[in-house]
Parts: structure tokens; sequence; C-alpha cells
């Protein structure tokens, strides 16, 4: 049952949560798992549609608004809502919370791709029926959602009406008290067009500020023995009710088109997939869309012998990353995917450092996409750059959807520089995974060496160190410092690396590098810069603790004693002034000890686990991408028990609401990170220069492991075992990894156990 | 002439500026200098009526709003408008961007307290006129503004028409993209009651969000050969127009009052008002007005021989300081006095830094309400405190009005947390001065017990140092540091106080202790820490440079080359975002320069000399707060031509509008800078537990200074001749002062020249 998540709860708060879980997505399009028919009007729900990147912008406010602060906002748009279908009993309205529900079951088929619902249902008045939902967000035909209904009468009923709503007028979810969430600009959608065309029920919608249109065409298709069909439509919405009679079968196919990908003719494309689909049924989609999840996971699937809760855990994560990840040059991926509207749909460092990795491993042309969308967004981050008063480079924004800079909040937004630093990161990675020469020529070389000039004007030699003041690290408890571990080493393989790029360049494709050099105005000393700047990076260490210092200041500041805070102060951000959490030493996430885990070489084995430590007693794990390097780290320090502990509170942070905002949206971050736990936790995977690294050790908790891994055109098959690992080359050439440090050859085909 | 300020300026941009030189004000209610006829209908106009507090409270937006973020903001409303007064001349407005301008003067007399404009004019049809205007806002009276118009036709004119408006439908001003002015909420007053009664017309506004009243009862007198009169009222405005021939004298009478000062029948008591002035006429008005100022320049002037223009640039900064200063107990001393609506009627540390000496020094009464309404505002403060995660102690907001903190971005705002030893400073100060014995007991006592104790909660012993983090010091293009020297320093002096007043008390007053211990509920330990804490207090300073760094980091960052920014890049706050001055060793004003005037002893003379050196250099002087330190710390390491200079750019900042705000209202500190910097810079006058002492110097430029001061009840004359200082006992009783160190005895009414 490790491919199926069940759920039968009626409460609102699961109500809620179960809306992210049972979303289903493509990463295109993304519905959250409401009830057709909806709720109890006491209950509260956030209903939603969405399309990657279709966003609004909205004003930013702000009590006192300085140079370069963002003006606007970039926000993720709940789109035309197709979801609704209300059923009628001889007049009753069917309803989960009236009458008596005799069986309710819902599930979300990981294997198959779909969800359902199953009811057998006793209405006030009597009348027995059975309801059976299903609902598929296709990933073969990305525009379309569809819903099948099945109404099976028990009881006699006379007459059955089903009545299926397209409606236009839509609004955003708002909580002003959250800064997690929006605090406002509800309604951003307003009705352009509203028609119906022979069976087409057709709305367009267009946002206030960005004048985006968005359509959505839908059709029905009934199945019964005799029925009746009237449509009304208001000017915002338009209503379908079939009258009929005996056992029913009715289906919806919504098709969602957009501006950016379908241009001024929206409509007119989101008929012709119309067209397309006419003459299949759901049972053909279901077909379709299994085809598609075979292929996925006989490359992505993790098999875990020994904890079925955490069998599921791990495939439902990896489920919805494939939901959620934008497969097209628009979009990305943002930190609630397409599951809700938590941080609005803004992509952040979240992609290239906890989800990219899952991807490059297993699906490397979506990996691609996740970088070739940061390329896009080059231009507004030399923009940006400009903006924030640095004469040269490209400064990502710290959250945005197509560019812009959307974080209202600089000292935990645009101050955490190192997401550029992040970027780099990813495409290195990306070239030692896949060396993809092409790539490096046409995208990565002047990604490089853009954010190498951003930290060069950023940072500045002092007594021979190169330094870096008045950034913000990944822990959000601690703004705006100076010589931030994690920035500045980040920085340092920023600049080393954009510095042998342009060697390399130099060397192999001299024109390429004359081209970019006179198209970016790279002057002759500047390559020699970045690499004089790594090399000179300064990394904080404490000679008393022998520890990497955080930053600074860090160490010389008050230690939070996390044992003697009510367990009702956490989240800390919730309950105390920024001033407060930055005047003391306590960590919302994984900062220094995250760095160690990319940039492992940059220190000696001591160092990290002394810092592991010591930073592990201050960290509060209030941020979702906490606990996972903490995993990693540990599997790679030994601390075997910590690793498991670690690992657990990521598998099943959304199905367990361990942080209690599911409701908001799935965290996209720490789904990759459950991922990254095992196979560069667990099984010590690391690429470097020198290639492929493995140093498995299997959870004592566990009889087995497996997992695969693309590599340079190889698919690798990894099996850990109790006793022993096994690896076997699926696909591709032979190839020599390093197991624990010892060079291993793999012949394609041949399984060697060690 | 140096009792005038005279323009005759009618372009836009002047008109704008002037409209805050001519400002009329007595502490409690602030009338903007605009015309009464108003300005060409092209032209912008700051239309403004304060009364000192009158606020109301608006809705703060954030972006991403954090814990204790304040929810509102208070803001300074612009009330009911009494100004305005047309003429026509056979149906002919008079304007003066229109038709013929044959004379055109505007005066403001420092000396009797009134303002006025004479007018000679031709219609475009011909007609000649000649205007006088004189308005004034009793010192007597607090709640009556009063204008007085005489008309005189030098043609013939056959119909004279009057009409004289008092408005209620008024609004604030707004500019959305200068960080200084309010962005929004203009529109904060609504109509509560409009009535005509008698020959009063009234009107009584109420805001918006806080349900403050305000009134204005307004009357007005005629005298002509022959006249009518009627009255047209609206829903918000009543206007009575006389029409009349010859020689018209008209004089309107406004009485404001508030629900502060006059409770729920303000109405009532504008009308009681009204009937004390009635038998009253201008001149008589004008006489009282004369006969208080008598008694204010008296014991305030400061006689320049040398300069006319900084005679009357220090003659209009008092002045302008006694129109805005809060005299009861509701009011203090905002950053643009009653003058304009810039920083939105918000109390500041400027209060304390520098206007509360001016009147410690000249008009003790004045600087006692400043006191009592800070010890007014300490319930607001512990409140804040608690909101700011501290478990004891009282952190006065950044910006208020009455108590709630204001400010809208932290970092610059409540990170300053040297505002609270600020206010414990100006205490002591008081003390030293006026030796206050009830006062301490009554006031000041509790105000620094609960500023130690928010030192106390806030810093932390380090390897026997007490150290501060993450605090924001004056120079706020360096936010959030750790041990910045000017707040360390401070901090130490209040908690040394702190102790010395709990062990003066122990000793002399113990049951007023006991029941301030009880009060507060203070441990027998806390004295103890506070003076230890004092004592250990770490002081950032440089071995290699030999100065005070700024904060423990601030000398490691790079070093902004001030000549090499352009000149239209200044103010860099508005041209540059936070983070870029962050990360550069660039401040906006004197920091530690300040400590080091306000706590001269704490360092040797060399330190404070390196020190200035050092920060001059890379000192913007974009606040307006920065030229009065640097020139009195000039004057005191014997940089005689500098302390000349910088007091030059503070003596006629507003006059010659240097910073090109002064349209938004008065730079109140830098009034009171210019004070300082002649006071407590030339003369060297410094207050300290063992007395008064002085330094004087006369600058090259001028023959000669006097100059009157207060101490412990005595009224003291100093005057500088060029080779002599001469003192003189004026009232009170004999006194020890020190002369260059060397105690000298002033015998009452006996000058002594040395």
């Amino acid at each position: 049952m490790t491919w199926k998540l069940t759920k039968s709860e009626l409460d609102n708060e699961n109500l809620l949560t179960n809306e992210s879980l049972f979303s289903l997505g493509n990463g295109y399009l993304g519905v959250r798992g409401n009830f057709e028919e909806g709720y109890d009007a006491a209950f509260k729900s956030i209903r939603g549609t969405y399309i990657n990147a279709f966003h609004d912008e909205t004003e930013i406010s702000y009590g006192e608004k300085l140079y370069a602060f963002p003006e606007k906002q970039q926000k993720i748009v709940n789109i035309l809502d197709g979801q609704t279908i209300e059923v009628y009993l001889d007049g009753e309205r069917f309803d989960l919370f009236s009458g008596e529900v005799l069986a309710f079951e819902r599930n979300l088929h990981m294997d198959k791709g779909f969800a359902e619902r199953m009811i057998h249902w006793k209405s006030p008045n009597g009348k027995e029926v059975k309801l059976h939902f299903r609902r598929i967000v296709s990933f073969v035909t990305r525009e379309l959602f569809a819903i099948d209904l099945k109404v099976e009468p028990i009881s006699v009923i006379d007459e059955i009406k089903i009545v299926s709503t397209l409606a236009g007028d839509v609004k955003n979810f708002v909580d002003p008290n959250d800064p997690r969430i929006s605090s406002g600009h509800a309604k951003r959608l307003e009705v352009a067009d509203i028609k119906k065309e022979e069976h087409l029920s057709i709305i367009k919608n267009r946002t206030t500020g960005t004048k985006l249109e968005v359509a959505c065409v839908s059709s029905s298709v009934i199945e019964a023995s005799s029925f009746t069909c009237h449509t009304t439509q208001t000017n915002s919405s338009i209503k379908e009710t079939y009258t009929a009679c005996g056992t029913i079968r009715f289906t919806k196919y919504n098709v969602y088109t957009d501006t950016f990908r379908h241009g001024d003719t929206l409509i007119e494309e989101a008929i012709a997939i119309h067209r397309q689909i006419e003459g299949k049924n759901f049972a053909d989609l279901l077909q379709a869309q299994q085809a598609y999840l075979d292929q996925f996971w006989k490359k992505a699937d993790i098999l875990i012998d020994g904890d079925t809760a955490l069998q599921s855990g791990i495939r439902f994560n990896i489920y919805q990353l494939l939901q959620s990840v934008g497969k097209d040059s628009y979009s990305n991926i943002s930190a609630k995917g397409l599951s809700g509207e938590g941080y609005e749909g803004h992509y952040f460092w979240d992609t290239e450092i906890y989800i990219f990795p899952v991807f490059l491993m297993t699906d490397a042309e979506i990996a691609k996409n996740l970088l070739l969308h940061r390329y896009s967004l080059l231009d507004s981050a030399r923009k940006r750059a400009r903006e924030m008063g640095h004469n040269k480079g490209a400064l990502f924004p710290w959250r945005t959807i197509t560019g812009p800079e959307s974080s209202a909040f600089f000292p935990a937004g645009t101050a955490q520089y190192h997401i550029s630093a992040d970027i780099a990161y990813s495409y290195i990675q990306y070239y030692l995974v896949t060396k993809d020469e092409a790539f490096l020529k046409d995208n990565m070389a002047e990604v490089l060496f853009e954010t190498a000039r951003l930290w060069m004007d950023t940072g500045h030699m002092l007594d021979g160190q190169f330094r870096i003041d008045d950034v913000t690290g990944p822990d959000e408890y601690t703004c705006i410092v100076n010589n931030n571990y994690y920035t500045n080493v980040m920085a340092k393989h920023n600049l080393i690396w954009a510095s042998k790029v342009y060697n390399l360049l130099e060397e192999t494709e001299p024109v390429v590098l004359a081209k970019l050099v006179e198209q970016l105005d790279i002057s002759q000393k500047e390559a020699g810069e970045w690499q004089e700047a790594g090399e000179k990076m300064y990394l904080p260490y404490d000679e008393q603790l022998k520890i990497n210092a955080q930053d600074d200041t860090f160490l010389q500041k008050q230690r939070w004693v996390l044992e003697n805070t009510p367990a009702d102060k956490f989240p800390l951000l919730l309950n105390y002034h920024p001033l407060t959490l930055y005047r003391y030493q306590v960590c919302k996430q994984a900062d220094t000890v995250l760095a160690h885990f990319l940039l492992e070489d940059e220190q000696d084995f001591e160092t990290m686990k002394r810092s592991y430590d010591y930073y592990e007693e201050i960290t509060t794990h209030d941020s979702s991408l906490s606990h996972c390097a903490f995993s990693i780290m540990a599997s790679k320090l030994g601390y075997k028990e910590k690793a498991y502990d670690y690992f657990l509170e990521t598998a099943r942070l959304d199905l367990d609401n361990t942080h209690g905002n599911t409701k908001d949206g799935l965290h996209m971050a720490n789904m990759g990170g459950t991922w990254l736990a095992i196979v560069y936790g667990f099984a010590g995977v690391r690429v470097k220069e020198d290639g492929l690294s493995l140093a498995p050790s299997l959870p004592e908790q566990w009889n087995s492991l497996e997992f695969k891994i693309q590599f340079r055109g190889r698919l690798l098959k990894v099996h850990l075992d109790r006793d022993s690992v096994t690896y076997l080359i699926i696909e591709g050439d032979g190839l020599e990894i390093r197991h624990f440090g010892e060079k291993v050859w793999l012949e394609s085909g041949e399984e060697v156990t060690l």
C-alpha cells in the first residue's frame, strides 16, 4: 500500500491539510484537493487552482520605503475554478457534513497519478447513494484537469441532478498575521470573456496588475439511461445542470491555457486541445498517465525494506516534487510547488540546494530546465545588481517568479546574497554530473562570470584576506552580518570555478570566450582576480572552539538556551522580534552545517564534527530546510542515530503536518531534502571533479535500501543490504566510482557487491 | 535688522520653503506661513495648521510583517484651516500671481512675535490697492491665532469684498517617494459639528482612527465706513463675506481647542476663550506678545558682534525652538516642530540631545516639561520592552507622540536603543543643572532604574566585559551592530548613574527608595549589577588606529571615498540601498564623535582627536544632526576654523534651505545644535558633578559674543571679547565655576574679566 495515500477525516483542520496532501499537478497546472461539492458552510477552505508562474503584481506598502526597495511583488494567482460539481438526490444536496456517512475514503495513487474519493452516503431524508470521484491532472496533456464521477443509487431515487460549475469569480487566500503567507491583495483576477460555444463553457480571466490572461475551457459528458441538460450563465460563471436517474457516469474536462504558453489565442488553443482529446475517455487518460509514471518511477523510485510508513513517505515526497516542478522555460519550482499559496508561488534558493539535485540525479532534462529558467532571469539579476549599487555582476533575487526581487523585508530577503552562489553551485554540479559542454559554453560560463563579478564588487581585500560584509546567510535568525561562513565558502567556490571555466574556455574554445568577453566587457585581469579572491577567501574559524564561526561576531553573542524556551514559543520567528533573535546565538536552520555538506573539502573532518556538535545545540529547525542538512552531515560524521532521527523529521513532515502549516502548501525543499538525506546522507553520494563517490551505510532500522541515479549517461542502481552494497549499471557504459574513497570499476550490466 | 526675517520671493519653490520659515507657533498651536488668499492654481502648497501632539493613528502596511512590528503609526494631523481670507476689488480677486505687484515684502518679527505681508498691487483691470496682513499665534493665549488685514485703496474702487473662510475639509500632505515624509493616509479628519452661533463660526472635526476632536471657533471684526455682511455655510465650511468701501480694517480671531487639553467640552471652552479676549483688539494682542518675548529674550538671546547674517540666523533658530516646544504635559517637541509635517510630528532623541539642553540652560521650566512628558511615556516604554522580549526595564520608542513605537523600519528605528540612554542622560543633566531633589525622587530615579534594567537585559558579560549586541547607533548608515561605541558609553553612564541614585536614595531617602523598590520589584542585587555592568562596559578601541571603533566590525569594512561620489548622489540614503551603505565605512552623522562630546571624560584627548580626524573623512552629514556635533568637538579639540565652518552649516540651514527640504518643516534639532555649537562649542560650557565649567574661545571672525545661561538658580552672563572673557552673575548667589579647568569665584553682581 506504499503507493497510495489514504485518508478519511472530515474535520476542518484535517481537511485543510488534506487539500495540500491530495493536490494534483504536473508542473504546469496544480489543483488543490478540495471537495467538488464543497464543505460545510462554517468550514474554511483554501480552494485553489494554479498555473506555475502565472502571477499578478501587487504594490508593496512600506511604512518607510528606502532606496531600491522593490515597489511591486509578484504573486501566484488562484485561477478559474473548474472543480465544482454538486449532486442533488430528489432535491436534497449531497454534502458529507449532513445526513449519514456510511463509508468515506480518499486516495492518492502515486503510481497511477490520480486521486479518488469513495463515498457511501445516506441523506437526511434517507436517500442512499454511492459516489466515486476520480480526478487527474495529466502529465501528458499538461493543460488538462479532468474529474470523473460515478453516482450509484442504493435506495430508490427518482431524480439525480448534477450541477457542474466553471467559476471565474475567484480570490487568493490571505492571512494578515503570518509573514509566511500573503497579507492582502486577495482579488487579482477579473473576468475578461465568458461564453458558451457549442458544448464548451469558456471563461477568460485577466489579472488586474500584469494583465496576463488565463482561460479555462470546460466540457462534460454524461452517461445515463436518460437525462436532460440546461445551462445557466452569469457574468462570472457557467453552470451546467444535468437531470437524470439510475446509475450515472459524469466526466468533466477542464483545459487551462495562459498568456505565457499560449499567447493571445489562449481560448483558441484550449479549444484545439479539447479537439485533440475528444476521442478519449477517462480510462484512456488514466492509461496514459500510468505509462508516464512507469517511466518516471523506473528511474526515481527509492525502495525501503523495513518501514512502510517511510516507504510511502519518500514516495509521496518524490511524487509531489514531480507534480510541482516546472518543465518549461517559463517556470521553476516554487516553495510550495503547485499545492498552495504559501510564499506566494515564489522561487527561492530551495530550488538549487534542495530540489535540483533530485532531478539532476534522476531526470537531467528537468534539472536542465531549472537551470535554463534561472538563465532566463540573468538580465533581471544584472539589473538588480545595478539597483543594489554594484557596477558589475548579477545579483539573483531572493524570491521571484519572472525575475524582479519580490522580497519586502531585505534583512532576510535581498541580503541573502548567497542565492547567487547557490545558483552557480547548481550549474557546477550539473556540469560535473552531465559534462554537458554545450551548456557550459552557452549558459554556464556567463552565469559563473556574472556571479563571480558580484562577489568581487561586494567583498574586499583586507590584510590579505577577501571578506564579504553585510549579507545574510541561510540562518534568518542572524541577519546582516560580516563574513558569514556559508556565504564566503560558497562565493569562494563560485569565484574559483568562474576562473576555472574562463581558463578552460581560453584553452579549448577561444572564440566562444572572446565573444563572451566582448559581450560582458570582461577586462583582462578579471579572471585572475576571481582566482585570487577565491583563494584568499576568509573563512571564519574560532581558535578556541576549533569550529567555523557562523560569522565574525556570532560566537561573541549570548547563547540561547533552547531547553528553557517553552514549547509554545516555537517557531521563534512568530514569538520574538528579529532583534531579539539576532542578539543571541540561535539558528533557524542549518547554516555552517549546510556549508560543510555542500563543500566538505574546505574543512577537516574534526572541525566539521565539532561545528556540528556546537550548532546542533542552538538550532531550532524552525525552517523546514534544516533537518535534512543535519541528517546528511550526521551520516557523514558517523552519527547514525541522529542521521536517522533527522531523516524521520523530513520524511513525513507534510504527511504528519509536523510544522502545522501544511494547509498553505507542501514543503517542497524538505521533500527534496528527504531524497538528499537518503542518497547524499545514508548512501554518501558526492559528485566532484574526480567523479562519483559513495560511502553507503544502511540505517539499522531497515533491511535494505535501493535507489537509482543518473551519471554521465549511465543509470546506476545502488542496493544497500545490512552487510553489503551492490552496484549495477543498468544503462550506459562502464564507470569508475569511489567507494569509501577506494576506486571501483563497474562494468555495464554486471553487479558488483562490496 | 537681525530681529527680522524678510523675504519677497513669489516663485513656488521659495514659497514652499517660506511657508516653513514664516510659520508661527507657541508650542501648542502652529500655523505655516501660507498666503491667506492662496497661490496661483498651478502652485503647490503645504497649507497647514497643527496642534502639538494632536494626531491620528494609521495602519502600517508591511510587505512582510514580523513579530512586534508596530501595527499602527501615529501621525500629526493638519487641522481646521482658519487662514483663508480673500479680497475682491470691484469683483476682481486679489492674487499676487496676476495683475502687477508694485511692492511686496513679508517679515517675521522675532522680537515682537508676529508675521506680516505688505503689498502694493495693481489688478489686471488697473485697480490699485495696498494690503497689510499681520498674523499672530499668541504665547499668552495659546489657543489663539489671529489675522489682521488692512486694505487701503489707492485708485478708485467702488466695492471691496472680503471673504473669510473657516474650512473643515482638510488633508495632510503626502509624498510616497521620500522616506522622511508620510506616504499616505492624507485624509484623517471628518467634520463632526458645524454651526454658526451669534457671530461665531464653529467647526468641530474628529480624527478617523483615534476619534480625537479638534474645534476651531472663529470670529471677525471689520472697521469700515459702511459695510454689509452675510454668511454661507456648507457641510464643511463657513464663509463670511463683507462688502465695504474705502479703507478697511479686518481682524479674524481663530481659537483652537482639542480633546487632550479641553476634553469633551472643547467647543464651549473655545467660546469661553473668545469671551476672555473680546475686549482686546489686535494691538493689545501684539503688546502682550511683545511683553512675553521681552522676558524670553532677556534670558535666551545670544549677541554676536561681527556678522549680522549669523546674528539673525541664531535668533531665528532660538525663536523657532520657542515657537515649537511643547509647554504642557501632553506634548514634547517634534522633529519639525509645528512648522510642517515631515517625520509626521513624531518626537525623537532630537529632543534630549539637541534641544533639551537649550531650554535647560535658558528656561528650566520648559526643560522640565520635556522630561515630564517622557516620564508620562514610561508605561508605554515598559510595555514596548516586553514586546521586544525584555523581562524587565523600559525601552523608549524611537519615534512616537503619545508612547507607542511609530517606527516602521526597525533597523534605523526601534534598533536605536540608545534613545533610552539619551533620555536618562537628559535627566542626569537636568539634575546636575538644577539639583532638583524632588524631581530626582519623583521621576528621575524611576526612569534611571528602568532604563538601566533595559541595558542589563539587552547586554551580557563576556570575558569580563559587558557587551551590547545588535543595536543601531546614531549613524543610520550602519545598522544593527555589536558594541556601538555611542550606545555602550551612553548605557554605561545610564547604568552607573542608576546605581549612584540608588545608593544616594538608600542613604538619604530610604522610605522613598523602599517604595520604589517595591513598586518596581527591584531585587537586592540589581543596583550592584548596574554598577558592575557600567564599570565593565566594553568600549571598542582600535589598537592600531588608536581611535574608538564605531562598533565591533566597522573598521574592517571598506572605506567609502566621499570625494569620488558625485554631488547628485547625496544624501546617500536617497540614492543607495541600505545594504550598500552598511557595507562601507561611511557615516550619515556624528556617532562616536557625538559620544565624545556628551561623555568627554571617557577617553583621553588624543584618542578623541584621532577619532575625530578619522570619522570626519567618512561622514556625509546627510543628517541635519551632524554638523553641530562636529562643530562642538572641533572647538574642544582646538580646530577653530572647522568649528566655525561647521557652525556656519548649522546656523542658516533652514534660512538658506541647504538640505533642500525645509518646505517639510524646520530642522529643530539643528536649531538646537546652533545654540549648542556656540555655548558648548565656542564657550566650552560643560555641566558635570563638580559643577559648571567653561573654556571660551571667540571665533576670529567675530568681535564679541554674549549669552546667558541659568545654573542652579543663577542667571550668568558670559561675554567673550577678542582678548578676554567677562562673567557676571545677574541673578542669584555667587558661584564657583571652572574656567579652563581653573576654579574661579563669581560674586553675584560683580563682573569678573579673565
